[in-house]
């Protein structure tokens, strides 16, 4: 944890009582005492300083800070992902990986590869997935808690909603190992969003692939090798944000 | 597993006999018959076919394939990662993770913020870790196995066996929030191999920085955010691969 993160509702007057993890990481991990500064921030806000004003170290915990917020947050990537629902486990990670490196919206759709199975997983609701979004951004220093999408039916995702939001962004990019445009090539001389979609383990079905570029997709290859979902993800990531250093 | 490795000791006349997971794989996961052919590899060889000329579908399970090895494995970026020894469990993904991105040596060494606990784990003797990077070369369809050399002592790796080994590289990077170069700096106009380095979590000590530069190393920023080792592993191996990728 790098960052201490709370909610607008609830700041009391300044004030931030906690008696949850947070109060125990202050205590356990950061020993921390009275009139010691943590650095704090609130969800989809500023990031400042927390100062311990009150302190009970034995269970109940309990601390309570002082809040004074002042900056903006890091900066983060314009990169937003559609993704094919993984395997919940991997997802968890997958999702606070994403969240540290950067990203606005997280699409999660379905695919023919997709396991059934995965859609019954206790991950999709918002009590389960929001903490793992919370962890992403307490370890990169950053308040911007990214928005999931979950879309259950590929065709409805790709014909009536892609098309609608393809707008907002200057590049859309799907890996494909035949496709002979490189990454670059498909961003180049452009600014604005990143859309970019990874597939399920085992790849998307060549009519799904059809699907994106027809939706306005463009492919991209980066080589033979074929890699798992969650490596993808952040390797794809790091190529576009490579790109983005070196254009901006 | 997209292709099915074993070692040129296990080749008898051209045939290979499986009893293990891979005999469980062909028959379990690919339902092979008698006739059909599978992707197969000899590790630090080459790629080729396999016909199954023998299957026992019940266990004790038994395969015999004959092997026709003619091509090249796929491309793997000229890259090797200096990494400070990460917990077990974690290291564990990321020796099959960047194996699968493709990587020549991972030298696993000692910094002041690495657990002192992390050196007693069992995934440091060549029985653990092999495994880990067959999966990734498994992943790939590659079959060159990445080179795993252990230093237990920070300052003889920076100060005896870094300045020896750095000849043989282009470039030699490691990642630093302060720094004013990007890693196209560091990079750019250069032909060869790339080491990178990735610290322990909550990075290294200032002075070990230092040594890291005066053996050779450049340091590059990538901005602010602070990322966890496995994903600072990957996003960097991304970032380079596609600068590589733009420059080839």
């Amino acid at each position: 944890m790098n960052i201490l993160l709370f909610d607008n509702s609830e700041l009391n007057d300044g004030l931030l009582t906690l008696a949850d993890r947070r109060a125990k990481h202050i205590i356990k991990v950061l020993h921390c005492d009275c009139g010691d500064h943590i650095r704090i921030g609130e969800i989809n806000g500023k990031v400042g300083t927390g100062t311990v004003v009150l302190i009970k170290k034995k269970f109940p915990f309990r601390v309570d800070l002082f809040v004074d917020l002042s900056d903006q947050p890091v900066p983060s990537p314009p990169v937003d992902l559609v993704l094919a629902m993984p395997r919940p486990i991997m997802l968890k990670r997958i999702l606070s990986q994403v969240t540290a490196l950067g990203i606005g919206t997280i699409y999660l759709i379905n695919a023919e590869r997709v396991e059934k199975s995965f859609w019954n997983a206790g991950i999709l609701t918002e009590e389960e997935y929001v903490p793992h979004l919370i962890q992403g951004l307490e370890q990169a220093v950053d308040t911007r808690l990214p928005q999931i999408r979950i879309f259950r039916y590929f065709t409805f995702f790709v014909e009536e909603v892609l098309p609608g939001i393809a707008a907002h962004y200057s590049s859309l990019v799907i890996a494909h190992p035949s496709s002979e445009k490189s990454l670059l090539e498909c961003l180049s001389g452009k600014r604005g969003r990143i859309l970019y979609a990874v597939g399920p383990e085992g790849g998307w079905l060549e009519p799904e692939l059809e699907k994106f570029l027809a939706a306005g997709m463009n492919s991209f290859s980066m080589g033979a090798r074929i890699l798992k979902v969650d490596t993808a993800v952040v390797t794809i990531h790091g190529r576009i944000s490579q790109i983005l250093d070196d254009t901006s």
